[in-house]
Formats: C-alpha cells, structure tokens, sequence
C-alpha cells in the first residue's frame, strides 16, 4: 500500500471527524521499538526519539501511530518508522502481525498501566531492527541510540511519555535484558 | 467494567455514525474460539456457533464483536462470549491481553486472507476455555462442539464464513492438532 | 501421564547420570509463576515459594523442575506445580505449550540474564493461574501470595535466586503491570 | 559462541553418549523455517530441503539440529541454518528466543501431532527470513523455494517427514497464509 492510497479522501480522517470517532470508537496504533542488532540478533542498542512537549520539556518517546482504513499493520509500521526515522532506515518489518505485547492506553488513568489523555488506543507493539540510516524526522529533535543497559534504567523509563516506559521495559524483558542493578 | 457504563450514551455508536466511522477507520473486534479442556489443559472439543445468513444457509462461526470506547478487552471477550455462549459459561478469561494470532479483515478480498465485506476489522484473537454450562444466545441457532480431529476438517473449515475457518485452522494449529488426514 | 510412568527405571537418572548429563546436554526446564485471577482473569496475586538456601537465607522462588523423559511439558508443569503448592491447588495449564518466554541458564555468569551455577538449563516459562487451595511441599518454608505492585518490588526481584527475579519481572511487564514507583 | 567451542571436548557427545542421553532425557532441539520476504515483510518463499531417505525416497525437511552444551538458542539456529543453507544465507536471527511454536515429538507416536522414532526431542520452532545465497550442505540434496500458496499443499505437508509438514502448515498459518483451495 502506497502513501497514495492511505491519504486518499475515502481513507482520510479531517481533524474533526478524528475527534468523533475518538470520543466513541478504541483508535488502534501501532508502537513500535526501533533496534540495532548484531549479526546473531542480539539488541545491541534501542532508539529513542528526543520531542519537546507543547510545554518546553524534552521527552523520550517510542515509534507510535495510527493505523489507517484499509491500511495493513505491516504498512502502518513501515510508514511511522519512516515518518520518524527517514527513508533509509530499512526496518525489518516481521513476516506475522502478532505483536509481543498489546498496549491498552485508556484516557482514565489507572484502568490499565497505559494512559493517552487524549483517546483510548489500543497499540500492537512490535520490536523492529533497523539496519539502515536513521535521520529524525518531523517533530523528534534528535534520535538516541542507547546500549540496552542504559535503556533498562528505571529513572529514564519514568521520563518518558504516556506508558511508553512501561513499553520500554517490557521490550527489554521480552529481548532478556535484566533491569538495570 | 459493566453492560452499563459500555452502553452509556458516550460509548453508544448509532447505526448511522458506525456506518460512518466504518469508512474511516479500522475497527477494533476480538475473536474467540471457545473450547473445553481436560484437567491437563488439552482441549477434547471446539465450540461452533451456527447461525442463518440471511439467504438462509446455515453456516458455523466463532465467537466475534467489537471492542467498545473505553472497555477494556478482556471485557469485550467476556461481554461476547456472554453474548454467544449465555451467562454460565464461566470463560477463562486470559490474564495478558496478547492474542494467538492477530487477524486482519479487509473490505476488499486478497489484500490479506480475512474478508469482511463491511469494513476494515482488525481482531485479537483468542483460544478461551470454557468450564461452565453453554446455552447460545442472540440470533445463534445451535452450538456445537466438536472433537478437535472433526474441527480440523478442511471441508468444514471452508463452509465457515468471512475466514472464521481459516482462524479455526490456525487456533487448532496453535493447539498442536494435525489437519485431517 | 502418571507419575509411575515417569518415575519408572527407563526414565529414571540416577544422581551420577544427571551429573553426567548435565556437563553435556542443556537440560529441558519448566518455570511457572503462579497467580489468583479475578473473574475477567485480571492477575491479584502472585506466588512466590519460600525456601532455606543451604547457607540458612531464606530466598523467594517460582516453581521450577525439569521435564522427563517422554514426559509431555503440560505433564511437567502439572507435577511440578504439584510438587510446590500441593494436590488441590487446581491449576489452568494452558492449551498449547507455547510460553511467554524462554529462559536460557547458563553456568557462566553472563552470557545471558539467566544464571544456574549447576547446569546449562532452557525452561520454558508460563503463568499458571491456580483456583484451588495451595499448600506448599517439599522443602518449601512458606507460600507468599503478593499483589502485582508489591512483587513488582526491584528489591524483591533483586533477592530472588538464580534469575527468577528477572523472570518475575518479565511475567509482571507481560501481565500488564507497571514497575513499582 | 563460535563452533570450536561448541566442539570443544566438554560439550562433544560421542554416538554412545547421545545414545544414552536419548533414553534418559528429552533432547533439546531447534526448528527453523527459512523464507525469503519482500520489503513489508510478507513472505514470498518457504525454503524446503530435499533429502534422500536412507530407503531412497526424497523427502522434504525444514532445518532441525541439536542445541548444543553451553550454546545459546540463537546460536545453535545459526548453526544450523550454515549447515543446512551455506555460510552466504544471511539469516535475520530473532531479536528474542520466543520461538512461534514448540514442538513436542515424541518416541511413541500420538502422544502429540509430533513423532521422532528415535528420541523426545522438544524443538523451539522459528520463522528465518534469509536475505543472502542459499546453498544446500551436508547430506541435502537441493533446497527448493515454493511461494506460500504451494507450500500450503495437504499433500506436500503429508509427504514430509516426522511432523515436519504440521510445523510448515502452523507456520503458513502463523504468517496468515490461508489453506490451498
């Protein structure tokens, strides 16, 4: 599926429209935890967008957006991880759509370990190896690649916006990194 | 959560703003495939909705809905097998919200095995235990339940509709069962 | 498959041949960690095995044994789980014997999170929801039901033996539930 | 972990060892599926190896080996998809050791789907795109490449030996790949 075909009017959401349908319907995302791998796939760093927030502040975040109407999972990460990390970033998108964890983000915070003020969001989140160039893209003002023990660090987890500490740890639980001593 | 907060008026989506959102965006549903086990976990039988297509065939399903605004889904997996299976099913709902497999229904047949004529459905799919009395519900004429080697035939598995079949086959692969020799 | 079968002589390793065994072969584990469900299978409580090392510490523990010969893992984990809570704990082995992660243990510190100084040990790690009554065996001191926020405790982790803090942490982030504050 | 290593005397197992450890202990195994997969991700090709059986006939076979003392899971698929693929394969080896199945082959045929005349042997089952030149080794005698929708043939999966066709169908179906028609 082409950039072409996702942002045509039939598939289009105005800003509008996205705010009814956030009020009534869950929005489903895809996250996704960009990775440098060694040539026996071990994760040898995690990469971290830099955002300012509206107020001043620069926070951690992972890869994260919304899938489109008659968008393939597969295409909505191929297209965020370009979004974020530019055109070269040759992620290996997996041959399943089975996520390793399902992030529930709900606007009441405390129904689950995720919270999104603005919707409930339900993110298939994926651990995706990039073997190519990374430049940030749009809004991110930088990309950090950290060696995973210092992306295990619990002080950095909490730093980081709207759940996606909590993403980052499990993602270092699932590739068998210990927490940080 | 209960029935009551879902069909609140914030969570409601008449048929028209549901026709409306269906255009738009993909919609989230669960899948189920209700099974019974023996005290060592095997399942000994898959349970099958029938039901009568409007052109009066009767066709076998499993059990499948759509994750409301603001419910959480393991709350939309007990609200549709109550829904199906009647409110003494005592379902074994799991305890992480990660699926077997993640099914991917287009409007348009071929982008990816699953078809729903109506809309762009992206459903979490499950293997529920269910350890209580099961009476169907709704417009389910009958359940049946079926011992795993007459479940994995290809011929029933082909009758079912909109890739429920193709579900039942990979949720008995998960399971360990062999085709139908 | 009944304990006889496993305990009968072809099956059987004498302290000698597990000695030899060990120093050649990884050795095929199951660790389970037990928990109380609510009844939209939500995780209350977790339970962690006390035990005496043999230097007189009392350390935390999940339950862990090996799989025999010809034995099936759903079998394993039923006899273990036996083996630690005791023969009416009613516990729900999954269907399918997938895990949520496998831990590799190996000898030399390091090579992976997972450490065993007595053998080089692959468990397969599943979370067992247990309905029944729980009364530890063997040389197990006590059984210690605690809510998720409290063994998601860095400092309980850190205390438990050989890796199953890490474990622990592991099974909390897949269950959904966000490290302590 | 390099192969002097793993062929260092501690880990060797001579024929009579292995032979004594296969009536003693199940025997842990890797599984590997290898594909070739376009830019998204999707599976194009299933990668299948010819063998001649020692009765003569040609079977085909998914990569299997051995996890060795001391090796890692990743190690030991890379390991094996050199001996089977050549050392130009260029496998993506999994981020994690979460295999997609586990297969439980047995001895006495139908205590699972799985059967090895010789051994119970417990294989960690994984999905391996290969990026580079394949060129079969050992005792294959070529490697086909088959699309999907031939790899998912009944009767090519009955034809393969020792389970090895119920793994390839569990993962077509994994990968969302729908039975021949």
């Amino acid at each position: 599926m082409n950039r072409t075909a996702v942002d045509s009017h039939e598939n289009w959401l105005d800003p509008e429209d996205l705010e009814f349908a956030r009020r009534r319907l869950p929005i489903l995302y895809v996250n996704a935890v960009p990775t440098r791998v060694d040539d026996t796939g071990v994760v040898t760093s995690v990469g971290l967008l830099l955002r300012a927030t509206p107020q001043g502040e620069i926070r951690r975040e992972l890869v994260a957006g919304r899938v489109m109407h008659h968008e393939r999972i597969r295409d909505a990460l191929q297209r965020h991880i370009e979004k974020d990390l530019g055109p070269h970033a040759l992620p290996q998108i997996p041959a399943s759509p089975l996520p390793f964890t399902v992030a529930e983000y709900f606007p009441t915070p405390g129904v689950t370990a995720y919270h999104d003020p603005r919707q409930h969001a339900v993110a298939l989140a994926f651990i995706i190896p990039v073997a190519g160039d990374c430049a940030p893209r749009q809004d991110a003002l930088d990309l950090a690649w950290l060696p995973p023990a210092e992306a295990a660090d619990d002080a950095l987890q909490k730093e980081m916006l709207g759940g996606h500490g909590i993403l980052l740890r499990h993602a270092l639980a699932h590739l068998g990194f210990p927490p940080a001593p």
